[in-house]
C-alpha cells in the first residue's frame, strides 16, 4: 500500500467567525491537497484568542502529518498566530534577521517608514522557516510540520504555491463521479451493498436538489486504478437500473 | 452585563473536505448568530467518521451554549450523523414514529415506494425533537444543545429559519466598519494603543488587498452602545489623521 499523507488545516480569525468576511481559502486548500494526493481530514476555524490558537494547534499537529495555517500574520495588534505558534512549539517569537532586512529594505525602497507594526511581520517562532511571499514581501513561515500563511486569499494561494513542491505527497487519491439521475432514497440500499462490496474505496454520496427535484452525484475514491474501476463499474451498472426504471 | 451566548458549527462531510464540494453553510450560520447576538467561537470540519464525529460532537457541545451540525443526515450508508449524536449522547438511535408517519405518507402521496434507505431518514436519537423541513420533508432534530440540520443549503436555511426562535439569544453584538485609506503597516501601532484604551470593545483590522495596493477595514465591536460610540470615535479620528496626512 502506498504512504497515507494526512493534513488539517486551522483558520484564524474572528473575522471569519463574525460572517464578516467568507472564507474562500479552505475550499482552495481542499482542491489542491486532492489533487496532489493529501487527505486532508480535518480544519477548524477558531478566533483570535493566544488560548484557542496553541491548544488547536496542538491537538492537530501531533495527529496529522501536516497542517496549514491561514490569518493572523500581519502588523495589528489582533495579528497574533506568530506568537501563538512559538508558545504551542514551546520556542520564543522574535525577529528574524532576514526577514527583518528583507521587510526594511522593502520599505526603504518604496520611501515607507517601517513602523513598529510593520517590523511586527519579521517575528516568527525560533527555528522556523521562511515561506516566500512574492505579493507583498511579509513572508510566512514553516516550522516542524506547521505551515503559517497570510489569510488573504491572493497571497495565501501564492504562498501555497510556494510550499507544495517541498510537501511529501501520497498516492494521489482516484476519484471517477457518476451521475445519477433519481435521489438518494431510490438508491441509498443497493449503493451501500456496493459499498460493502468494495471495502477499499470509498463511495459518496451527494444529494443535489434544485428546481424541484433531487439528483444525485455518485463519487467513487481509491487508491489504485483496479479497485476504481471495479467499485465504478458496479455503480454505473446500478444507475442504469434505475435511471431506466425511472 | 448581558448574558453571552455561544455556539460552536460543526461541518461533516468528506466531501467538504475533499474539495468537491464548497461549503456555502459557515459564512450563512455566523451572519445569523452575529444578527441575532450569538458568537460563534468555533467551527469544525470532520469527515464521514464515526469516531471523529462523536469525538468533535463532545468536546463542543460540553463547551458551548449551541452546537449546529450540517451534513450526513440523509437516506445512504455515508449519512451517518444520527447515530453518531446518538452515540456521542449515550442514547439509542431508532425510527422516530412521528418523522416515520410522516416519511411514508409524502412518499405514498407522490406514489414513490418508501424504501429501507428512505427509512433511514426517519431514525433519530431517542428523546429528540423535530426540525421542521419544508423543503423535502425530512426533519431534522434537536438533542440536548444540539442541532442537526441538512447540509445542502437550501434545506439547512430553512431549517435554521425554524431553529432560530428557540435560541436564548444574547446581547447583541453592535459592530461599527471604519474604512481605512492606507494599509495595516501603517495604523497598526496606533490602532493598538486604541484597543488597550477600550478593553470592553474588540477591534478587528482586516487587511484588503487589490489593484496593487492595500487598504484596511476596520470594525469595532461591543456590547453596548456608549462603548462602541467611544471607541469608534477614536479610530474615526485616527484614520483621519492618516488619511489627510497621505
Amino acid at each position: 500500500m502506498p504512504d497515507i499523507v494526512t493534513a488539517a488545516m486551522m483558520v484564524i480569525g474572528d473575522e471569519i467567525l463574525s460572517g464578516r468576511t467568507k472564507d474562500r481559502n479552505i475550499g482552495h486548500l481542499a482542491d489542491i491537497m486532492t489533487a496532489i494526493g493529501i487527505d486532508l481530514k480535518e480544519v477548524r476555524i477558531v478566533p483570535d484568542e493566544e488560548d484557542e490558537i496553541v491548544a488547536a494547534l496542538n491537538a492537530l499537529r501531533t495527529r496529522y502529518t501536516y497542517v496549514f495555517t491561514t490569518g493572523g500574520i500581519g502588523p495589528t495588534h489582533d495579528d497574533i498566530t506568530a506568537d501563538s505558534v512559538a508558545k504551542a512549539f514551546g520556542v520564543p517569537c522574535e525577529y528574524d534577521a532576514k526577514a527583518y532586512k528583507m521587510l526594511g529594505d522593502s520599505y526603504a525602497q518604496r520611501g515607507i517608514e517601517f513602523t513598529e507594526a510593520r517590523k511586527r511581520m519579521a517575528r516568527m517562532p525560533r527555528g522556523a522557516d521562511h515561506i516566500d511571499n512574492p505579493v507583498s514581501t511579509a513572508p510566512g513561515f514553516r516550522i516542524g510540520n506547521v505551515h503559517v500563511m497570510a489569510g488573504v486569499p491572493s497571497i495565501f494561494q501564492a504562498m501555497l504555491d510556494n510550499v507544495v513542491p517541498t510537501l511529501k505527497t501520497g498516492a494521489k487519491m482516484l476519484s471517477a463521479a457518476v451521475h445519477c439521475p433519481v435521489g438518494e432514497g431510490t438508491i441509498g440500499g443497493p449503493l451501500a451493498e456496493i459499498q460493502k462490496a468494495h471495502p477499499d474505496t470509498i463511495i459518496g454520496s451527494y444529494p443535489k436538489y434544485g428546481e424541484g427535484k433531487f439528483w444525485t452525484e455518485l463519487v467513487v475514491r481509491a487508491r489504485t486504478q483496479e479497485a476504481l474501476e471495479a467499485a465504478r463499474a458496479d455503480v454505473e451498472a446500478m444507475v442504469k437500473r434505475f435511471a431506466t426504471a425511472g
